[in-house]
Order: structure tokens, then C-alpha cells, then sequence
């Protein structure tokens, strides 16, 4: 990428994180109220920190680091890079101050853009860029995500935007769409010159079997068709772990869902509302995606069904859970050092979710990109495609 | 099957658990050191509620349960069918005593011979039989790895018999064993007739790339040189939850290895054994497989690469590990009913394990069977074979 | 004590403990149901543990150790002697098995016998030998408590005994007994003789305000008014962590009580049985017994006033609460050595009960007798007195 | 106490709170390191609620409450009151802000005051206005001693206040003062009519032997000779729980100190500091208090002894641990209503601690003061004297 245009997309990926905090206060960007949750100042310095630790202190020449605790502070799972807060340590964290990690953020982004001006960018190094601005944007949408936890699981409710819009109704009715049996590509081509992880790679064939996919995703009228049904209750539905699970934590309903005075109310970015039947539903685990499947005597798509299919279906409103675990592709190799530690060491015990979602940033997704969470992982904006 | 080849069928299997317990003492039939061992007596008398639920309860006139309680103690993980001891307290139970658990035992097996002798099996039911079997056949496996946990976390090391043999050695040097790209058929053919379980259906097609895979087993001489080299100690070669599980665990080498005045030995149910360098290596968790593999530049096969190359090496002797997730194979259908639990509902976060070990029953596993455990689990006799 | 006398004493109380095992099951002789509880047969080798560790292999010229590893296996708190099972791993040992035990044990009564006959004792080893006595008579008293969880927390009930007699009726009814206020002795005076603890020495004057003190045990009607009160809801009559606790626990009664078609159970080691109303209550906690006197407007007495006013009333049948901590009399002087650790190290956190109960053994009990608990505990045969 | 005298009173003990805070930045006010420790901005809340639950509630007409949420956010331990958030959840609350929190202290203050003016007091709600002043006044001192933990806790040590005096070095050399056997008053006069706790009452006679109390408080310089000597690593000094704390805790120095190269530091308010070795020794738990003593041959004193005593010496700087449980005077009588959960329901499995420390506020602490702690606590300003 040129200088000029690196330049432009690295400042607008900058202030895009700024913009995205701008509605909270001081106190909402310093408490992490579960382990899977971060602060959102932590989420400021760990992609300053990304910057400073990747690119300056290696290619910068007389590169004067900020602080050097906050390489402590801020690092995250870089287990070869230093020592590291624990996860779950990050919200017991008062300083450095949101102000310290504003002034921190301005260091970094100034000296990038110094040596972006300076320096002629080697192909090498534009590599780390991409993924330094790509790792910011996929803590952008972790933000949201994250502040949505923060404000939602106060009693008082905040808002963070009232005129957040999370949910976009979709009108159509269900259609199976059919795709052939046979041999198809699947991963980002050898020849494609956009920036893409390591996990897409590398491009090979997979065989299908002919299948159906869902033109729509599933609504909230569908699942609390579930739900009245006693979904929640029938243990044939569930796998082992879920009911486990469901059980342990006495889930009964998705993330965010409230029954107030008989009617279900949703807590969205905007406040709590009352649940939109037509819109897509979200905040569902995969054992919940599973179970609803099951109870349909449908299934979830596999990832591949949804990467050949996908051009036949509008998706990007939620992350689409798929029934393919998070495994290595053939010929997968990950990257060397440091980030090499990027997406490689998550592949057990995680599922793939394809698509993007209302939180995801601009650009950041694409049809052969792999999202993975832990299956009973809710505070992503996760949604349901059947296949059959 | 013709009832008089299911009535010896059943019986060997019968006798077979019971031969399996002769060396144990009264006491080791009845305690559980941890949640996923369970006493010997329990597998005794949860192989023999299954046959009086699903077979004497349901098909036999004016059969008369053997005690009500029974089904309360011994039934494991049917949800569908009744209350039951959680798998974290069956160790808490002395009564019924072993020789209670014997006499009920003596009990079903005598009803079902009667009823095998009298009636005319039906397909259905022949069908319910043959899973009965073969899970009792399961859980004699579980009973030899199970009294080997409960003898070998015993500080005595007491050993269950002298001649029991453990380790075969495999003398042959390592080639690497090439099979072509193509379209593959994997699973169960709808025309077999031998038993085998839903999760091996449907026969579907799979494409793969080319591959090499390893005509032996790793070695512990070979697992050896990477603890020496000092595996344990290299965050990059571990999965993030893995490297959690081994600091928590403090794991630093395979389970039953003991290092004595500087030598490693290894519990065995003949005891406590110098190391045999050049015995396949056992009792790794799946963490362990990925980590050698990852240390020696290599890979672990997919189950589909697995199944394909079976014919062209020996295996039995260690269940092996593979790189896939236990997923439905396409156009899966589960059991109905209580039996529908047998699989299905564990297919999440676990591993496919191919072969069979030293402690499978006879004519229990085939090519196509797919056994899976969580992946930090050591106490099957587990191996790897690599690939690439 | 005379050689004689002592060698009865020692061989009686080596009988006792046998004969308190002679109804059970080698099962129940193994599991440990909870970490508090111990398995039977580790009662059993801990006390000839006792007598070997600190007898003959101190005492006893060319003793052969029995078997070197039980030294880890049965030592239980004495962390200055070597290293030892952890409590909550006791259940875990199927080995030795119990035949074993009593083979060790066996050993060492003969042992110790023949070292009677044939040396004279001296006042220090007399008075090691008195605490080997009187340990061993505590643990009977657990053997029974820890055999009636064992039993009476298996689901199908079992009975121990079908004639053990825990309660006896209390058919006086209730008066408050006077005690002037003064300046009163307590403990052990000096010029005793008989076998008593450290932690009732040295006597010493305590100054008591004048109180009441009940005649009688609080019975099981009286409870039972309590619970159908709501007294298990009121959370003004609790401790703050006694409210946790119950909360957390879901208690709602006294242990081994049952609700079976509306009426009140009690498990007892004769089996199953409706509810006595007029015996003395049992299995509380202390946290249950001060709720009680809260909603009466009463109090426990402290163990002083119970030791100056047990004269004036009977007692025996129930270990009784009281309020006092246990603490550490002036001049509180602890055993050299490993003996040292028998009492003065559990004085925190832990609440006084003293009387004795329907467990404890013959002459076990006095009037200046120490019992301990943490104020959660139920196993014991624990009852309350009201003061005011 | 006069309207004036009481409004006084009240609004300089309003003014110390926030005074407390000045050094604060808002990130501060919200976090919550551990579950003892709570958010500053919730210390400021919870005083405030106080005052409105009990004071402006009940007796202002017309009273209008602030905002009804702010009950359930601010409520502590009041369980007759209404919900409230549980105590390891105060830190997930980034709203109210601190700002929002500051407005509703300013609220209640010119509500009471406004009250106090306008209103006559009666004897019963001026007591009530002493609960809520000195309620405040423990809360400034839990305040100073939450923030320690807050900051000190941090990576990067920040100071609170550069000029705050924690240590005061004692220069007298150590005597043993000795105080005669006897029948001693303990507890507040009935004829008192200055403010104290209902734990303080009744007055009452404890006999005491005759007994020794050193002059000064141990200092560092005497703990740093415990740990060198191997203090923490010798059983034989510690309770069996203690024991099993500071293994499971890796604990082997007072909390705050840190060995730097080879020298011990102290975090202090004012930032770490090379320890202070004439400094009196702070921040250790009941546990390493009495283990302490047990290595000198000597003891810590009752509470008892300590009143009798302390005319005799300086106090104020440490909270004394003493020997003594929390349990209640002889007639003791706990306060109507809710008020009544104020002190009662901690008497169990707590020590008491006498004197006062440089955290205390003015006029809060006198002679027959009973602070209380779980024995484990370390993060007051706590210490000891011995006795013998």
C-alpha cells in the first residue's frame, strides 16, 4: 500500500476507536464486570501498545518509548513478548487514567505518522501495518461489544446512543436456497492482494454434499416461537455441555432479553426497548443456535456451505454461528514470531462464525473471513442461518 | 443376528467385564479419584441397567425390576430416563455393596438369556441389542483405564497383573507413507451390515488434498527428545488454553511417568517399569499431540486422512489422536429416543481419536470408528501418529 | 497408670473401635463422601499409626516399621511428621485394603502389647500412652458420626444397627435452674491425676454475672416450632455468614431430616424413622442453635457457666453448643513436639460444645472436657441448652 | 446533643469524606480490586443512603428521595432493607458516576442540614444521627485504607499523597508493664452519655490473673528478624488454618512490602519506601500476629487485659490484634430493626482489635472500642503488642 494511502487508513482507523467512545464517561471505560470483557481504556493502550511494540521499537530509529510499564499494562496475549497483566486483572486497573491513555494514544499515532512520512515502507512492514490496523478494527467492534456489556449489565440501564440502530427488520419471507454437490474452493486465492489472516489461507477444495441454506436469518417471533415452546426445558435439544451450562447458569432467554411485566424487552445500544418480533435475533450462544436447530430438525450450515452460498443471501447484521469447529485449513501456516501467536493458538475447542455484524467495523470483514468464539460466548452480536 | 449367535455374544461379553475385575480387591471397585474415572462397580452394574431398561423393562412380559433404586444409582447420563447419580458422587456410594452389584448383574444376564432363548428378536429390537453390547464392550475399556487410574494414583503403585503387557515395540524405522489428492469415501456404507453407531454415518465423499502420513506410532524416545529439548517449556508450541491447562496442572510430562533418581519410569498395570524407549508413547492429551507435532515441524492427520491411509499401517495399539473436531457427518441422524443420547449430544469441544489401544475390546473398533474424548484428557491409551 | 491397668485399658479401647466396625460392609470402610468425613478404615490405621509413630518406633528397641508407606497414607494433621495424604484425598485410596488395615493394626496392638509386658513405663511415656488411649477413643466417636454419613447420605438409606438407640426422651419439663454470680473455678485443677487435655489446663477463676440455665436439651418440638415459624427465612436472627451459608446450602432443617408426605423423617444408625417430638434435637450447627435462642429471646450459655451449673442438671446425650470461642486458658502451655499440635493449633475460627453424646465413648467425657467444631459442622450428635 | 452542636458535627464529617478523596482521579473512585475492598465513589454513596434510608426517609415530611435505584446500588449489608447489590459486584458499576454520586452526597447533606434547622431532635433520632456520623466516620477509615489497596495494587505504584505520615517511630526501648490480678470493669459505664456501640455494653467485671503488657508495639525491625529466622516456614508456630492460608497465598512477608534488590520496601499513602525498622510493624493478619508470638515464648493479650491496661501506654497508631474472639458482653442487647444488624450479626469467627491507627478519624476510637476483623485480613493499618 502507498505511504499516502496507509497514512489515511491508519489515522481513520485511530479516530474511528476515539469515535466510538466518545458517549461514555470516565468511569465506563475503566471495569471489567466479566473475564471476557476489557476496559475500554484497556482497548485504547493494547492497540497503541500493538503499534509501539511491532512497529516503532523495531523500525523506528531513536524510538523513545512512552512508558515502559505500559508494555506490561497493555500487552495481551503475547506470551512471548514479556510479562502481561492477567485478563482477568485489567479491570482492577485505576491508572494509568483515561487522560494518560488518551496522551498515549496521541504519542503513538503521532510517531506513526512521523515515520509513515519519513519512511519508505518495505512490503514486509506494510504486512505488520495491516494487521496492526486490522487488529485495531476488530478491537472497535470488541469495544461496542464490550460497552454494551458494561452499560447493560448495570441496573440503572444507560444508554450509550439513543440513536444507536441495532436491528434492521427483514422483511422477506424464509426461501431455501439450493446449491449443487460438488467440488468448490473455499479460502482467500493465492493471487488476492487485500489484506486477509493467516487463518484463510490457503486456498483448497472442499466437496460438498448438495444442500439447502435459509435466505434469511432467524427472527425473535421465530425464537420465542422456542422459547413458549419450552425449548429451554427440553434436555433431548441440547448438547450435554450446553444443558450443563444452561443449567448452572439459569439461562433462559438470550443475553440482554428482560420479561417485564409479561413482555419481552431487548437491551440494545440505545436503551431497553420492547423485543422487535421481525428483526433479526442476536445475543444467542451456539448451544442456543444448536438447539434451536434442533428443535426445527434443521441444522446449522457448515462454514463452507456458507462461504459457496453466501452470495445468494444478504448477510453482515449478525455473526452467523456454523456447525465447523475452528481447525487450521490445509497447508495453514501461521505466522512467524510474535504474531504468530495471532490466531494459530485459539483453533480448539472454539467455533466458526462467518458473516459480520452491525458492530463489525468498515472493511474488516469478507466472505472467507473465520470469526471464532467459545461456544457459550453471547455478547457478540451472534445470530442463526438453518441449512437442511 | 440368529438368536443363538447373540445369546454367546451376549454371554462372552458378559463374563468378559467380569474377567476384566478378577485381579481387583473389593475395595477398588468402589472409589472415584475424579470426576472422570468411576468406580468398577458402577460400570458393572450401569452395563446391566442398560440391558434391564431398554431391553427386560421394555420387552420382556411380567418382567420384575431387580431393584427400583437401581435405576437411580446406575443410570449415567440418560436425562431422558429419570433421575441419577451425578457422575461427581458415585463414588460417594458404598451400597449397594459388589456383591449386591454381582447378584444383579447375575440377575439380567439370566433374564436375558431366558428372554433370548424364548423370543423371537425382532430387527428393532436385535438392533438394541447389539448397542448394548457394544456398550457394554465400551465400558471395558473404561473399566481397564479406569482401575488403572484408581491403582496408578495410588500412592502403593500397586499393580494389577504381572503379566499384563502394555507396550508393544515397534521395531520398524519411520516412512513416510504418500497418498494422493481425491474424492474419498468416508464413513459407514449403507450396505454394511455389521453394528457400528450413528456417528459413523452417513458414507459421504471428502476431498483431500495429498498427504503423507507416518507408517508408526511416536515413540517415547521420540517424546523424550522433546521434553529434553524442553517442550514443556516453549509457549509457542501450545495452544492458549493448553498452555493454561499445563501451568494450572503443572504438567511436564506424560501421565504415569515418574521420574526416579533420574530416570523416567512409567506405571503400567504390571506395575511400575523403567521407560521402554522404544514403546509407542501413551497417555498424552490431545494439548501434547499438537505441541510435538508443532515441535517437530509436522502436523496430525485429519480423521478423514486417517480412515483413508488405515490400510497402509498397523494400528490398534494406541487410540490416536487427530486434528478434527467431532462433528456430525453430513445427512447424521440420531437414535430415537433415550438411545438418541449415545452420541450426538457430545459432539462439541472434543477430538476425534482413530484406531484403538491395547485396552479395546475385541472386534469392538473398526476403520470407521470414531471415538472422541476432551482434549485434555490422558488417561485413555492414547498415542499420535503424524503427518503432513 | 499400672502396667496391668494399662495394658486392659489399651487392649479395650483397641477392641471398642473394632467392634463399632463390625456391622459394616469392606465398602463402607473406604469412601469419603465429604472432605470432613473420613473413610472407616483410615480411622482405623491412623489410630495404630498413632501408637507406632510415637511408641515403638520412639520407645520400643529394634521395632520393625510395618510398612514404611503407611506412615504417609494414615498420618493425618501431624505436619511436623513427615509428609501425609491430604484429608481430601482419603477416599481416594482403594489401598491397603481393609484386611490390610486390620493386619497393621493387629501388629501393632501386639506389639504394643508385648512392649507392656515386658517394659516398665515411665510417667512421660505413660502419659503419651494415656493421649494414644484417648485419641483413639475421639476417633470412635468420628468412626460413628462419619459411618452415619456415610450410610445416611446414601440414597437408599441403609441402616447401621436396627437397635441403636440415639434418643432418649426427655420427659421433665422445662425450668430454669439459678446460678449466683461469683468468682468460679475453672478447668482442670493441678492436683488432678486423671488423664485430661492440654486445653483444659491451667484452672483458673472466672467471674460470672448470675444467670439461668436451662434443666433440659432443647427437643425436637421445639425445633420444629422454630422451622414452622420461618425461621429458616427470618434473616434478622442469623449471623451474617450463617445467612451465606444456608442461603448457599439450601438449608431449610436439621441434617438427616426428611419431609416425606408432609411429615418430618429422621435418618438415624437404626434406619429411617418418623420424627421423635420429645427427644432432644441433633445435627444442628451452631449457627442454627443461636438462631434459635435469638427468636426465643434466649442465648447459649458460654462454656464457663455450662461447666459451673453441669451439677445441677443432665447431660451426655448431646454435644452442646455454647457461645464461647475456642480460646487458649491463661497459662495455656501446648505439648512438646508433634504432640504439641494435637489442640492449641485449631484455637480460631472454631466455637466450644461440652457435655459428650450417645457417641462418645465410655470415660471419655468430664466436666471440664473441650469439644471443637467450626460453627457450620452438623455430623456430630450437637444439641443446644438454653441460658438467659 | 444540641441542634447546632450536632449540625456541626454532622456537615465536618460530610466535609472529611471528600476531603479523603481530593488526591482522587475519577478512575479511582470506581474499581474493585478484591472483595473486601470497595469503590470509593460506593464508600461516598453508602454513607449518604444511610442518612436518607434512616434519617430523611423516615422523619422529613415530604421527603423527596434522590433517585429510588440508588438504594438497591448503595445499600450494603442491610438485608431487612430491600435488595441490594452483592459486595463483589460494587466494582462492575461504572454509573452512577462519580460525579452523579458527588451530586447525591450534596443532596443529602442540604437535606439533613436543612432537617437539622428546622427541626427539634428527639433523644431517639439524635442517636440515630450518632450511628450516621460515626457509621461515616468508620467509612472514612475503610475509605484511606481502600484506596491503599487500590493504588497499591497497581503495577505502577502510584502514591496518594506524597506527604502522608503512616509510620511513627517509637524510640523507647521495650519494658514490661505489669499489671496485678483482680476484678476489672470492662465495657462502657451505663452511665456514658457519650457515643458507643451497643458492643461496648454492658459494663461488666472480668477477673484477670495477673499479667504483662509491653510498653510499645512490635516494630518492623522485630517482624524482618521472625522472617529471617524462618518465621514463615516453620509449622509449628502457625494455626492449622493459618498454615494452609499462607501456603495457599505464597504468602511469606506483611502485605505492602516488596524485596527490591535484596532490601525490603513498604508501599506507603506516600508512595514505597525503604522499610522504616523502628516503625511499627502494620499489615499483618491475626495469623502472623500469633505466630509471631509464639516464636517469642510470648502471647497477644485479651481484650480484657488490653482495656485494664491501656492507660499504661501509647495507643492509637495500630489496631492491636488481640487473643480475643468478637463475641457478645454479657447482656448484651443489639438495636431495634435494621440498625439491630449493625454489629451482632458479626460476632462469630472474628477477632477484636483494640486502639486505633493513623487512619482513624478524630474523636472515633476510645478505650473500650471493639474493632473486629476475620483473621485472615490484612489491608488496615493493623499491629501488635505483646503480653505475657
Amino acid at each position: 500500500m502507498q505511504n499516502r494511502a496507509l497514512l489515511q487508513l491508519f489515522k481513520n482507523t485511530r479516530q474511528q476507536s476515539e469515535k466510538i467512545c466518545s458517549p461514555l464517561q470516565v468511569e465506563d471505560y475503566v471495569i471489567q464486570p466479566v473475564e471476557f470483557v476489557s476496559p475500554p481504556k484497556w482497548h485504547l493502550g493494547h492497540t497503541s501498545w500493538f503499534f509501539e511494540e511491532f512497529i516503532l521499537k523495531q523500525h523506528k530509529p531513536n524510538y523513545k518509548v512512552y512508558d515502559k510499564d505500559f508494555g506490561f499494562v497493555f500487552n495481551s496475549y503475547y506470551e512471548s513478548v514479556g510479562e502481561k497483566v492477567i485478563r482477568t486483572h485489567r479491570g482492577n486497573l485505576s491508572r494509568p487514567t483515561v487522560e494518560e491513555v488518551y496522551n498515549y494514544r496521541k504519542y503513538v499515532t503521532q510517531e506513526i505518522c512521523a515515520f509513515l512520512e519519513q519512511h519508505v515502507i518495505s512490503e514486509d512492514l506494510d504486512s505488520v501495518f495491516q494487521i496492526g490496523i486490522h487488529h485495531e478494527k476488530q478491537h472497535q467492534e470488541l469495544l461496542l461489544t464490550d460497552i454494551k456489556y458494561i452499560l447493560g449489565n448495570n441496573p440503572l440501564l444507560p444508554a450509550y446512543d439513543k440513536d444507536f440502530i441495532e436491528n434492521n427488520t427483514e422483511n422477506q419471507s424464509l426461501q431455501w436456497l439450493q446449491v449443487p454437490e460438488g467440488l468448490y474452493k473455499i479460502g482467500l486465492p493465492e493471487t488476492s492482494t487485500d489484506f486477509a489472516y493467516d487463518n484463510e489461507k490457503a486456498e483448497h477444495r472442499v466437496f460438498l454434499q448438495d444442500f439447502f441454506i435459509a435466505n434469511k436469518l432467524v427472527t425473535n417471533q421465530d425464537y420465542l416461537d422456542f422459547i413458549n415452546s419450552g425449548g429451554y426445558q427440553n434436555v433431548l435439544l441440547w448438547h450435554a455441555e450446553a444443558w450443563d451450562w444452561l443449567t448452572a447458569e439459569k439461562i433462559t432467554a438470550p443475553a440482554y432479553w428482560h420479561l417485564i411485566n409479561d413482555e419481552w424487552h431487548q437491551y440494545t445500544l440505545a436503551g431497553l426497548k420492547p423485543i422487535d418480533l421481525q428483526a433479526p435475533l442476536t445475543h444467542i450462544s451456539y448451544y442456543e443456535a444448536f438447539a434451536f436447530a434442533q428443535w426445527k430438525n434443521l441444522r446449522l450450515p457448515t462454514e463452507f456451505e456458507w462461504e459457496v452460498a453466501q452470495h445468494l443471501f444478504n448477510w453482515g447484521h449478525r455473526w452467523e454461528w456454523t456447525e465447523s469447529a475452528y481447525l487450521p485449513y490445509p497447508k495453514y501456516k501461521k505466522a512467524e514470531g510474535a504474531l504468530g501467536e495471532y490466531n494459530g493458538k485459539f483453533m480448539v475447542n472454539q467455533k466458526v462464525l462467518r458473516g459480520g455484524s452491525i458492530a463489525t467495523s468498515k472493511n474488516h470483514t469478507r466472505k472467507t473471513y473465520r470469526n471464532f468464539f467459545h461456544p457459550y460466548l453471547r455478547w457478540q452480536y451472534t445470530g442463526l442461518r438453518l441449512a437442511k
